[in-house]
């Protein structure tokens, strides 16, 4: 089917969504995840030739947010289940205003209508997004990239089964077929039938987004995060810190790529920084991390390799480390203005003042105090499950959960009122 | 000076803005009031030069959106001194999320940063976008049509001598000097300068702001209001919205354009809407409006001229009235979904089940039933002045008071803490 035609059919089935009570919403998301674990078999075989497909053209880490397994398949139930427990976002009077004269305003919240997310290589998207669609009265049309296109497909099928169990059309939930370049720029300019659109992707689709998006779009996901080590910075919390925020998950969009360091504590923490990224790991027979140093840092780290200038306006999804060294506390706020995609950026002190000139001069969704950046997350930030990182500030910044995918309406009831 | 110049003055002067506390902001407020007072005879001399060169061509309705009087800029005075009174939408902490282990997350709202807006030849719109955007700590780039364009700048003059009086910089509020369309097009490209592009105009303007601008955007103002009488309506309350949802302000985005009438009560209700909105208008010296009426609908309505497809898509901001009869609720709410700009729309109705019907099923900023569209107003919904009426379902709906100006972050405090 074409894409017009996929999204055309999310349109028609928007209304019956959107109308859904509640309970009719959460008995879908049960029967969703119930036939997705029913449907673990093939899913599973879908994704393996989704990734004996891609083996070898995409790296390691790529693979890996690719592969799906068992528990990955039941994590995704999982948080279904969990959207079926969240309160419904929808029918909420977010405000009243009383009148003279029998007037009164009601602002309530509404579904945005049709939402539509443009993603990569995670299967696990598939769900997540659908999900939160449907919880939020929502039809969903999704366009995954062609490395994960079989496995979306299963899954799609699987939550189509659970739509349909529960007396809801199947079609809140499509997946575009086209996984070439054409499917994604017919989505950009669908106006009038998809009412968001979301890439979750790489900073080329991000930027095609920007230019070529007449529906409404949010940016959200390239995360370039820094992590700025204070002067006054307690040396082992840093090292902590960082080593979560680069190793834990390193292809993941709240990963730390840029490690920003106060020279008056540089000759100190480098050399730890080294040891515990580079020769710790490899003694511990793990990928030990590249550090790409400026000047000022490579003579403190013996195996760092000099960063370039493009260094610090990379998303490495990798085991890479950028670091710099500033003079200052505005110098560390000044590049990572500069240079910082707005996703999550923190500061490792000990100095409360210096704490809250960062949260102050950092303009990013999610400013921490010595703190991993990895927390940015909706489960973590007590959304649920989520729909993607926001880096713009229009709408919806940082995790976007149920709230994100409504919009509202006023609705003014009198008895013959003019103005 | 060139527009990117401008734009660059007001980035320049949002850092300031943007860290001003309420006191220093609502000082600023006060002092702007005065000033544009102080300056009452400058600007309404500027306001004629402007009238004489625009009189014969523009409409009388748009020489009257145009025309500034001293009891306007008066008006224009109090609504930013009642800017003054509202509380700060900046600082305030949206939720918190307390975690284990010394984890806090706070969601705290903060400035856009600067906020832009493309506006045509309203004068007063120049002081209230400036009042709503200081309030809110925004810079605020402002670009109006030729027509208005010393009255602009005279008024800007004035905002900007408050400001410098109250310590704060006055390019935190500039006026576009170029009044060509370039300037236009050089504010939707201004990508990382400014925050949020407002345009407010006729739908020439709002489409290549949709097609155009790479910063974001919020749709603003284009009304094609409906107001639906029912088969069961009141015909005395209908004519009364309708009279005043009409005739009170024409030119303005919430005024009705379209009359939606039941085929039931058509033969009773035509001649009257007729007698009230011709015939007593014509007694009276007034101006009548001109209906203009569908097939069905013509036959009962004397001096009524055929409607033109095109009526039915039509902002007219004159006395001029499209009619069309429907044979059911859902007709006129098909219909309505159809022509509906998504402003504001309302049914005149005794069938409480039909009022539930119309909310439910019409999918527009402000749904209204037994009373006016005149009422969608950031006063009259009690959100102080106003930035212009959002048609679009992202960020903000309807009306967008100080809040809408506004975005959030993050802030996370931790002990060291990893995910």
């Amino acid at each position: 089917m074409t894409t017009i035609e996929l999204i055309k059919k999310a349109k028609g089935a928007s209304r019956a969504i959107g109308a859904a009570s509640t309970d009719r919403k959460n008995d879908a998301l049960r029967k969703m995840a119930k036939a997705l674990i029913d449907h673990t078999d093939a899913i599973l075989a879908a994704n393996d030739e989704d990734v004996a497909a891609a083996s070898g053209k995409i790296s390691d880490v790529m693979i890996d947010r690719l592969r799906l397994t068992p528990s990955r398949i039941e994590g995704m139930a999982t948080g279904i289940l969990d959207a079926a427990e969240l309160p419904d976002p929808v029918g909420r009077v977010l405000a009243t205003v009383n009148r003279p004269h029998d007037l009164k305003i009601e602002k309530v919240s509404v579904p945005l209508g049709v939402v539509a997310m443009i993603y990569e290589s995670r299967p696990n998207v598939t769900s997540d997004a659908a999900s939160l669609a449907i919880k939020s009265g929502n039809a969903c049309v999704l366009r995954c990239g062609k490395e994960a296109h079989a496995s979306a497909r299963a899954i799609v099928e699987a939550l189509g089964e659970g739509l349909e169990a529960a007396g809801l059309p199947k079609d809140a939930v499509v997946l575009i077929e086209d996984t070439s370049r054409e499917s994604a720029a017919e989505m950009m300019r669908a106006r009038g039938l998809i009412d968001l659109l979301i890439p979750r992707g790489g900073a080329g689709l991000i930027r095609s987004c920007v230019e070529n998006a007449i529906v409404p779009c949010i940016e959200t996901g390239t995360g370039i995060c820094h992590i700025y080590v204070d002067r006054d910075a307690d040396i082992d919390m840093a090292l902590k810190i960082i080593n979560n925020a680069k190793t834990s998950r390193p292809s993941v969009c709240n990963a730390e790529e840029v490690c920003v360091v106060h020279e008056a504590i540089a000759e100190k923490f480098i050399p730890r920084l080294e040891a515990l990224l580079i020769d710790d790991r490899q003694e511990a027979g793990l990928v030990p991390v590249e550090l790409r140093c400026d000047e000022a840092s490579i003579k403190y780290a013996k195996s760092a390799v000099p960063a370039g200038e493009r260094d610090f306006d990379t998303e490495f999804l990798d085991y890479i480390l950028a670091v710099k060294t500033v003079s200052s506390l505005d110098e560390a706020i000044d590049h990572i203005s500069a240079h910082s995609t707005g996703h999550s950026d923190g500061i490792v002190t000990r100095d409360t003042d210096a704490a809250r000139r960062f949260t102050a001069g950092i303009d990013s969704a999610a400013v921490y105090v010595n703190a991993s950046t990895r927390f940015t997350d909706g489960g973590e930030f007590g959304l649920g499950c989520e729909m993607g990182i926001s880096t713009q500030k229009l709408h919806a910044r940082g995790p976007m959960g149920l709230e994100a995918m409504t919009s509202y309406k006023y609705i003014i009831t009198g008895n013959g009122n003019i103005r």
